[in-house]
């Protein structure tokens, strides 16, 4: 099969005018704000959409079906190219001068990461702020529309599994065009981010920090418009509290609150990955605060703290919102988990692993693969007491095929390959071995906050340009489920046959 | 299948002969030495004996064959049970008072990790020293026996596929008589010994020390008469290159140096894993005897040292050498690895990972694992481009079969897992993360040192009791492939049929 590349420029055009759409949605912001940047926005805006507009007219005459490599292609320089023309917005108005700078920033934006290189936020003009969680907000509805349409097609690292309604993978031909279920979950994501901000700006945000928080917090970015990121906020539990409920609905499958809304509860309460994530939660939130409230080793049983219900309020909500923050790979942050105890900084690092749910806008490794490797290696045990039984592993009821488990199982040692492997880059650069490890599995996440010098205190800037490049690589990686960036890098993809 | 208590006694009654044998040959080293605990030793061995003779004796008409479950037992308990009554020649002499701190010394002795709580280990009486070397050494003879002719019946983490000349996999009745193979490994393995320990003398070591590095590095293990290990020798390099070549050697498939000495010189450089070993050791000394040579940040160009060749030299040495004992998991020291750069200390990190041949002595992930990662890594972009080809991975010459495949994936899942899990133990006793992280990586891998305050001129004497407790599970945990201790921890297996 040869490469069209007639359809994919078309598509590629069709996402930068799409995104030229947005820059002028951040202009009109820019322009109710007075914030002195309104033309060098919509500057941004126009050339964008023209650019797509361009790519698109020149490409009509394009097949029409697109097959799975031209799908991979459109899929990895999709995000590539959206970061690209992301960058304008920042570049033009001179908000962030440096292109790799700005690269970096709307890489992380797109992926959802949150990591940032800006030292003060709080002097950026609005219009360019909003850009920025925007960008955000758009990769997160970039992010559903994958889960569930694309990559259950590819076949990529189980992605049919979670994939409910999605046709079931199996053939060579992929339809690109955005599927019904795609576009009711994109509603509900539309629904949650405009009830997030009501919500916010009731308990108390302005306006525009009200949505800028709600985008961050749906797409499970983690911008924030303030220096302190949610810590801000902290002589006011009622906002964190929001902030908390919505990143536990944004690294939900969005599919489940979808069932909601139709009223098939039950389904929910019967979704073997839902009730792991809720537990997950549960358990990891009693361990942060308790230890948060004790401050203690845990190894000493000293009591260092008076039973204060005020404090104990306090370590429950920052354990539950550094878990949600960290789990649903937000990263918000409440308070700095790296200068608790030294177990909880292992502890917090651990759950980088975690991930959300699938079919929501989390990354990380997701806690359906969590859940399948979980029982794959119970049965494990049993396969090798008894060799000749059939014990295949179950979800939600059903058998999972042995590929699928398989996928899962590649998955997953490739995560860990290349968290290392991105460790060993990231300390070439003098970087320490903490903070080296930490910004590894932070990007690979898509966490942002990571550990030592790039903790949840400091920022990206810090990082040597090279370092920067490497971290939006992997954000890259993990946001697009590694395999449809590195099966570019081998030379077979690109074998004719 | 009920369980058969009367055949497991009965075989750990013969590890206690076999180990109270051993303890008498201390003794005599001791007696020879006159250091002064000849009879505390020769005590030691006398009890172990005749606990031993008690055991076999009580249960001598035990059934004749061993089912799995039994077999499990014994392979477990069987390293316990010699941990157990390997500290009585420590406390006995007084030598390490501290039961702990002797279990710890102990079992790190058997699992050939060469961790010790030693602060100073020129001090300790010859015979003890000797005795130390020597659960070494008779670890090693245990690993070759598992390896060959036990693991592969019991269906462990694919170590099927390696077992060249065991009988496959699939009945569920366990043989457990030693191979003849095991016996002809176990001569090469005494051969070895003695070469090194002939070489060691003739380069200038005491005939004391001579044997005990020679026991310590066929075993991989790394326990030292010297404070500083091997760095005690930096002023005679050719001491250093011997211990590098029988590392190279005790790293290696036991297996191919039995063809080496049956002129079959031609199936060892057909061998896929020892081909991959080899360059592993090869690319990753060029990289770190590199970067000691420049001691320059890799990003930065500068070069602060003049070309001298005795400095290569020593950086190809160093490299070489570290590279050696960390793969093969010896463990040995002849510099710092730590006081490098940061990039060397992740880079050694991560090569805590690697592990050395399978049919080895060497601990850790193994290099045949890796292998079949790698293969099945690139089989899946390729599977996912083309769903319906059948891609199995294939191994000197062979295709493996989708369960052994299965098993490696979910082995090394079932690692890292541990390594996490490991980790953040370690961090519950107040150690920081990189000391925490490394800890868990070295004491699973069986390597011996680790990061930050249990690093390369550190020892373990500062962790807190517990903590020595964890280590020494993990030890075991890594030793026994995982599996064989965390099956007898799962309720199904003591269920009765």
């Amino acid at each position: 099969m040869r490469l069209n590349y007639k359809i994919i420029f078309h598509f590629l055009g069709l996402l930068l005018l799409f995104n030229g759409g947005f820059m002028l949605l951040a202009g009109l912001v820019s322009l109710i704000y007075r914030d002195g940047v309104t033309l060098e926005i919509f500057l941004a805006g126009i050339v964008t959409l023209l650019t797509g507009i361009f790519m698109m007219v020149s490409t009509r005459n394009h097949r029409k079906e697109m097959n799975k490599k031209e799908g991979y292609i459109v899929v990895a320089f999709g995000w590539i190219i959206m970061s690209l023309s992301g960058t304008l917005p920042y570049v033009i108005t001179g908000a962030i001068p440096s292109f790799t700078n700005a690269f970096f920033e709307t890489m992380s934006g797109y992926t959802t990461t949150g990591a940032s290189i800006l030292n003060d936020i709080e002097v950026i003009p609005k219009g360019v702020l909003f850009w920025r969680s925007l960008t955000h907000w758009i990769g997160g509805m970039g992010i559903i529309v994958l889960a569930i349409a694309i990559l259950p097609l590819l076949g990529i690292g189980g992605m049919q599994l979670f994939a409910a309604e999605a046709p079931g993978p199996g053939g060579d031909k992929l339809h690109p065009r955005i599927t019904d279920t795609a576009k009711r979950l994109w509603l509900i994501y539309f629904g949650y981010t405009a009830a997030e901000t009501i919500l916010l700006k009731v308990a108390g945000m302005s306006f525009f920090d009200a949505i800028n928080h709600a985008m961050s917090t749906l797409s499970t970015g983690g911008f924030s418009t303030k220096n302190a990121s949610v810590a801000h906020w902290n002589d006011t539990p009622v906002i964190q509290y929001i902030v908390m409920l919505f990143m536990f609905l944004a690294g939900t499958n969005f599919v489940l609150s979808y069932f909601a809304f139709k009223g098939k509860v039950q389904k929910i309460f019967k979704d073997e990955e839902f009730k792991l994530y809720f537990k997950f939660i549960t358990i990891f939130t009693i361990v942060a605060a308790l230890l948060i409230y004790f401050r203690a080793d845990i190894t000493q049983s000293t009591v260092d703290h008076p039973m204060v219900l005020g404090q104990l309020e306090s370590a429950v909500r920052h354990g539950l919102f550094q878990v949600l923050a960290i789990v649903t790979t937000t990263g918000f942050v409440s308070a700095d988990y790296t200068a608790w105890t030294p177990f909880l900084t292992v502890f917090f690092f651990g759950l980088m692993f975690l991930g959300g749910s699938a079919g929501s806008t989390a990354g990380g490794v997701k806690v359906v693969r969590h859940l399948v490797l979980i029982k794959n290696g119970f049965l494990e045990f049993n396969r090798s007491l008894h060799p000749n039984a059939i014990l295949p592993v179950r979800y939600n009821g059903k058998s999972v095929s042995k590929d699928i488990v398989f996928n899962i199982l590649a998955f997953f040692i490739l995560y860990m390959l290349l968290f290392i492997i991105g460790g060993l880059v990231f300390s070439m650069f003098q970087i320490d071995f903490e903070s080296a490890i930490g910004l590894s599995a932070s990007s690979l996440g898509n966490v942002g906050p990571a550990l030592g010098d790039f903790g949840p205190v400091n920022n990206y800037a810090a990082l040597p340009q090279l370092g920067k490049w490497w971290a939006a690589f992997m954000m890259l990686l993990g946001r697009l489920e590694l395999f449809t960036v590195l099966i570019l890098l081998t030379p077979f993809f690109w074998r004719k046959r």
